[in-house]
């Protein structure tokens, strides 16, 4: 039976980038006979401006009857002034805790061809492969109480909230030590078990599931090491689980060691496997509409999807492998362009990983 | 009348880098007419090794009756099995609320000297120099409620809590406005205010206090931005602002940029201009008592000491050009060692900055 992919394009860049991930997608369907269709929905600003919802019922609804959902971006200053509630992130985190979405993976790995772009030095990024694992459906971003109150003195107060049950921590341990057991076996939780309680927590369950794979090396680590780390020295790690909040930190500076936010992909999956895929970056709406962002990211995480969600991992290294030869092409988008490459827009880098599949 | 410093060294490479911090201000009061008279206390795990508290009450009375506060470093592997209620980084925070030191100054400078150290490629850190203004009495690092409670099921929950009013918000975000009017004049508040309620009314308060610096240009991040962007072209920033948590993650990763986390100090001030003085690194239980951590932070710390709570800003001159002489001489402590240079240690490097004086 065919997979269902639902295709979320979003704000800003998002329905550029989505573009040239469809032209795979389209390709792997009718050249490499991989079985799959495709739906398209409205999130995000895109939905707001449509409906009044960045998530409406309909898109939930069509994502829950999903294998697999394929994101751009949402968000841009244009949505700004609006509340929490009906922001365009709103429909993104909508979808993360409709799906149960909790394990969130974000890969960052420097591809040899651009170790240019990254502002570290070489020696320190050469080969740079490590696994972020972000907790995505629980604590601060989703704890109540939340929002703005006003106190007797008249003065407004801000209030939110980060909670995790130990089921919450056990579960994306678990998917931490499991993806550790497939590389190279090593853990580092990363907590600010010091100060919060809440990460205290965090680190006991931590040590608790990490009993569970004695061929796992265990680290812990405090997030303001962790962030220093990360710049000094990134090649110690293999694995990092982290809450969502530090997860959302940590993941775009690890991203931006390899000098390449518009190369990575993510996985957003749940219990049963079902998968969310986006780019790491995000709507860049001042480059959107000119043709010119970086779809690299966004046919990285169809890859993941293929292998994740869609069970055609032999496909996933075709796009890999593709993606690998358009860059020793030289073809280079402006984000990640040095001296002796080609700059090219969307479109025709698009176009030639579908053509080097 | 003379000015009352207290000295707390703490733990780990603490009491080696305090000592040659204290001999330096024995210098210039011996040397150069510093007025300043000297006091001892405990904090940290040496004061719960003492007393059964990380800060005892004495240690508290005298950091209230001083002037300034020198604190080396707290915390270390042996009292983390403790209850965060008695460790050693609770003593810390005790000082830091008990004193009222909302305003936590750290900044970011790479010396010349050192460019070699960072792993940064040197076109992207020359000249670096950004401070980070930390709001450091407020936010999830004492938020109520907080704890683990058990729920019906029998499953336990950590819970903590992230509030700012807007009074603490105004006076973090003045701060940063009145020092940004000695630099470069612009402000970056860092916050998540596109999914959290309580930094959106951080977000808020920042604007309206903005509207008081006419010359101040002020922006805006989302910190998973800030975390990438200080990777990518951290020389964009002046001053940041932001709240305890996200700071604390920051200025972390700040410091690496410059290669030498063992160079720079930090402020903590009250309303009063009392301040609490340390270097940002942490006290390095694995190269304690080995005589090899730098002082230099430290050092710098008291420098800052003197422009700050001391009103010696010409003695604070005096010992940041002694420093720097010191680093033209070629001395070097382990953290900060590169080919060409002379490798010292924590004492060697202390006596050649007062030999510079
Ligand atoms: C857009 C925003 C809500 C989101 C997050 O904070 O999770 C983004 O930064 C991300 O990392 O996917
Ligand atoms: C030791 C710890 C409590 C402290 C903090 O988190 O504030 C430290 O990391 C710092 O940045 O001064």
């Amino acid at each position: 039976m065919s997979k269902k992919i639902l295709i979320l394009a979003g704000d800003g860049i998002g329905p550029e980038i989505v573009a040239e991930a469809v032209k795979l997608l389209v390709a792997l369907r009718d050249r490499f006979g991989v079985d799959l269709e495709m739906d398209e929905a409205l999130v995000g600003g895109a939905a707001y401006d449509a409906t009044g919802h960045p998530l409406p019922p309909e898109t939930l609804a069509a994502a829950r009857a999903s294998d697999a959902i394929l994101l751009g971006a949402v968000g841009g200053p244009k949505w700004e002034p609006l509340p929490i509630a009906v922001r365009p992130e709103k429909g993104l985190l909508g979808l993360r805790s409709g799906l149960g979405l909790f394990a969130n993976l974000r890969p960052a790995i420097l591809y040899p061809q651009l170790a240019a772009a990254s502002t570290l030095k070489a020696e320190v990024v050469e080969g740079l492969d490590i696994l972020i694992v972000r907790e995505l459906t629980g604590g601060i971003y989703f704890g109540e109480p939340r929002g703005v109150d006003t106190l007797p003195s008249g003065e407004r107060r801000g209030i939110n909230t980060l909670v995790y049950t130990e089921s919450e921590i056990r579960r994306i341990c678990r998917v931490a030590f499991e993806v550790a057991m497939q590389r190279n076996r090593r853990v580092c939780s990363v907590d600010k078990a010091n100060v919060l309680e809440c990460t205290e927590l965090w680190r006991e369950i931590a040590i608790e599931v990490g009993r569970d794979y004695p061929d796992v090396t265990l680290s812990h680590m405090y997030v303001d090491n962790a962030a220093m780390q990360l710049v000094r020295a990134p090649k110690q790690f293999d694995v990092l689980v982290t809450d969502n909040m530090f997860g959302d930190i940590l993941s775009d500076a690890a991203a931006m060691l390899t000098g390449s936010i518009g190369m990575l992909p993510s996985a957003s999956l749940n219990a049963e496997r079902q998968g969310m895929y986006e780019p790491i970056h995000g709507s860049a709406p001042d480059i959107a509409g000119q043709g010119v962002a970086n779809p690299l990211a966004t046919i990285l995480s169809v890859a993941m999807m293929l292998r994740y969600s869609l069970d055609e991992p032999e496909a996933a290294g075709r796009v890999e492998a593709a993606v690998g030869r358009v860059l020793d092409l030289g073809l280079r988008t402006g984000d990640i362009l040095s001296p002796g490459t080609r700059r090219v827009g969307t479109a025709e880098m698009g176009d030639a990983v579908v053509a080097a599949l």
